[in-house]
């Protein structure tokens, strides 16, 4: 019987690591300039592909160490696997116009040096040309109602981020292998928590951390959030797990949502400040413009997550969901009984080529007045418990209440005074959107 | 692979279940009448064999159905094992004196009949009839610092209540299968607690409860365990653990502790008033007289919980322990690394004929100011938090001062109030002892 965990492999086997510093090795390439996707109604930018080639090179997305060819597209959106068997949920595409392809010839065996913001970053070798329909790619890319019913409610539509990002796709794909020629550095506060998968990978070692629970988070941590975590962090195997390994989701953002950097230095002061240990206790990030998939989306969590050392990964209701597409327990439900209509008959630990990292399905934090704080809503017997959403916590502070430390630690509250002051808002607006894009997470 | 967990086969198979009410079952047969063990020295009353009678008959000692012999004795104390091959961590003996085998002119082969308090009560189908060398037994029962170095620091004494009993114990012994043939009734408040393993069982399928906790205690919960249960019980296997099953040991005390029917119905008002939801939360007890055998009461602990239904058990430090005669941490050990010279080279789940209990090895629970509660203290970074151990406790509680809401939720600390009134101080003092002997748990 095995009982007792260790750190699980990275999924695949090894950890992609595309990654030199040699800008030689691009010498007389063709390139092209990384643009963003901009949702094509509103003007907004919604989606950097410089993000996902930061997460294949460095290996969060392993076995991945590519954009996609149609072949592939195909595979992940009818088997949610690639050619070679592993699982991977969502079509990862470098998207690119006809008159960029025309303008630099570019054809199958190139390789073409792609820029970021005026400097040499990364390159693709060119494997394949494909025309992408982005009608097509959007309408399928989550599933469909009519295949996926167990789950979806309804069609993706122009309100999902995710379909968005898709939707909004030039017609052309270059698929191929990555690799960065020029790493960027990354900006305050950005780079105090830029920990890669094996970088975490040898912390954990460092710290005789054998189980730690992956927490993800879009969220400035309130009291329950803290609680879920400490609560959550129990699960390990013989022994609570070691650590909790905070990793936030880094990218585009919803408007309303708090912004990149407060989440960060949220999750920090939890740690600086003492209430969780910085002996169980890590805040990362992955560079991804979530695509809001609820259980496809917590199969790539899973997969970042094990590559990055975890064993354990929490899901609540409404794992990285939007609206009233997915059903709310889609996730847990994926993760211990499979999803059949995506190709998981069963667990997506129990099936062939399998994912390692264990699930930890957890119920909702609630404030109980009685019980004097914030407590499990299935253990608390009490009437008198409270869920607080994230909706009115956001309308307590836009109001400019300082909200109660049962809600948020002042610590934590003081953060989000620091970069309100700096965007002269507390939340994600349009202005923050446009001035991430043009700063982006990193420098050269 | 195998992450879900499902409640466990009873241990070595199947309950023990040797329960009739015909006391017919016992015509013309010669009878013993059952009397306590007594310590030589004080006179006082340290172990009632009915409390055995129960725990096998009942199965919460299952596949042990028997009263040992001296084989059995000797199977268990060289290799924490039954004959059969099941493990069993400490000896089960009914003493008697040589007057009493004399006078009723008992020999092998013979059905004796039991009487408790006058009432008829069990039998015991007579298998052997052997001579006890008390004082040997009190030496190995436990193990010797010589033999287990790795976990006895000092050879046991008359200061260790373990030891007491066995050296206390008649110069004979009757060996053989038990059967109880007229149930006793439970006294209030245990008539509400008294839950064997078969309805254990039972109540945990009818519940849903897929995995259960089971926390050992013989305290009055304060804060402390109330939140070691809450957090512990996050272990479970894709959520948290569907249930806590709290067992207290109920028999002997020792001189300070607290009442047994305040630790029953302290348990019980943490659910009464909603701090723990009774639909995830059962309180319970096993009849026995501990032998504070801290690893190898550990053993015992792990059987009677297998039994009841529970999935996982929680060890903490200086698990069923007094003094200092065993190593804080041999239980953890044990149930994660084996103790080779008890016999367990590794987990008593990975050896042959296992157990598979799942350990849960918790660390300390500490109120910290800051936090503003308790807190698990590897979580905790702040210097300010504390333990408050259970003598500090006591101490206040004898002092007639009422304890905080941050130590004892006020209505666990009425259950204490109300059986202070009753037994006029709030702890197990002789009187108290003496009384339970005269009384027991149970009546005709």
């Amino acid at each position: 019987m095995e009982f007792i965990l260790e750190m699980p492999k990275p999924y695949g086997g090894r950890l992609v690591e595309a990654v030199s510093n040699n800008k030689e090795e691009c010498a007389g390439c063709p390139s092209l300039d990384i643009n963003s996707t901009i949702d094509m109604a509103t003007g907004i930018p919604i989606r950097n592909a410089y993000r996902e080639i930061m997460s294949i090179a460095y290996g969060f997305f392993s076995p991945l160490d590519r954009f996609m060819t149609r072949e592939d597209v195909e595979s992940v959106i009818s088997e949610r696997r690639l050619p070679e068997g592993w699982i991977f949920p969502l079509p990862i595409i470098y998207d690119v116009s006809e008159e960029e392809i025309r303008e630099k010839s570019l054809k199958e065996g190139d390789r073409v040096q792609l820029n970021l913001k005026g400097h040499p970053f990364a390159y693709i070798d060119i494997e394949e040309i494909w025309d992408v329909d982005s009608k097509d790619l959007a309408a399928r890319a989550f599933g469909t109602p009519e295949r996926n019913g167990e789950v979806l409610r309804k069609a993706l539509d122009q309100k999902h981020p995710g379909w968005q990002i898709y939707r909004n796709m030039k017609n052309r794909a270059i698929a191929g292998k990555v690799k960065i020629i020029n790493e960027p550095k990354f900006r305050d506060p950005y780079n105090r928590f830029w920990i890669t998968p094996a970088e975490s990978r040898r912390i954990f070692k460092e710290r005789n951390w054998r189980t730690v629970i992956a927490h993800q988070t879009r969220n400035v941590p309130h009291r329950g959030h803290e609680e879920l975590m400490k609560e959550a962090s129990f699960c390990g195997d013989i022994e609570p797990c070691n650590a909790i390994l905070v990793n936030a989701i880094i990218g585009s953002k919803r408007m309303g949502d708090f912004v990149d950097e407060a989440i960060l230095e949220g999750h920090e002061a939890l740690e600086k400040y003492g209430y969780i240990s910085q002996k169980r206790h890590m805040v990362s990030f992955t560079l991804w413009d979530m695509r809001y998939g609820s259980p496809l989306e917590s199969l790539l969590h899973g997969i970042i997550r094990q590559n990055m050392g975890c064993t354990h990964h929490m899901f609540g209701r409404d794992h990285a969901s939007v609206g009233d597409y997915f059903d709310p327990y889609a996730t847990q439900k994926l993760w211990t009984k499979g999803l059949p209509s995506y190709g998981f008959p069963d667990s997506p630990l129990n099936v062939d080529k399998g994912l390692s990292i264990r699930p930890v399905n957890v119920g909702e934090f609630v404030y109980c007045p009685i019980c004097g704080g914030m407590v499990y809503a299935d253990t608390c017997g009490h009437k008198e418990a409270e869920k607080f959403s994230g909706s009115f916590i956001r309308g307590i502070i836009a109001e400019g209440i300082t909200p109660p430390d049962a809600i948020f630690r002042n610590e934590v509250y003081d953060v989000i005074l620091k970069w309100w002051a700096k965007y002269d808002y507390p939340f994600v607006n349009r202005r923050y959107l446009e001035r991430k894009e043009e700063e982006l997470e990193v420098y050269f």
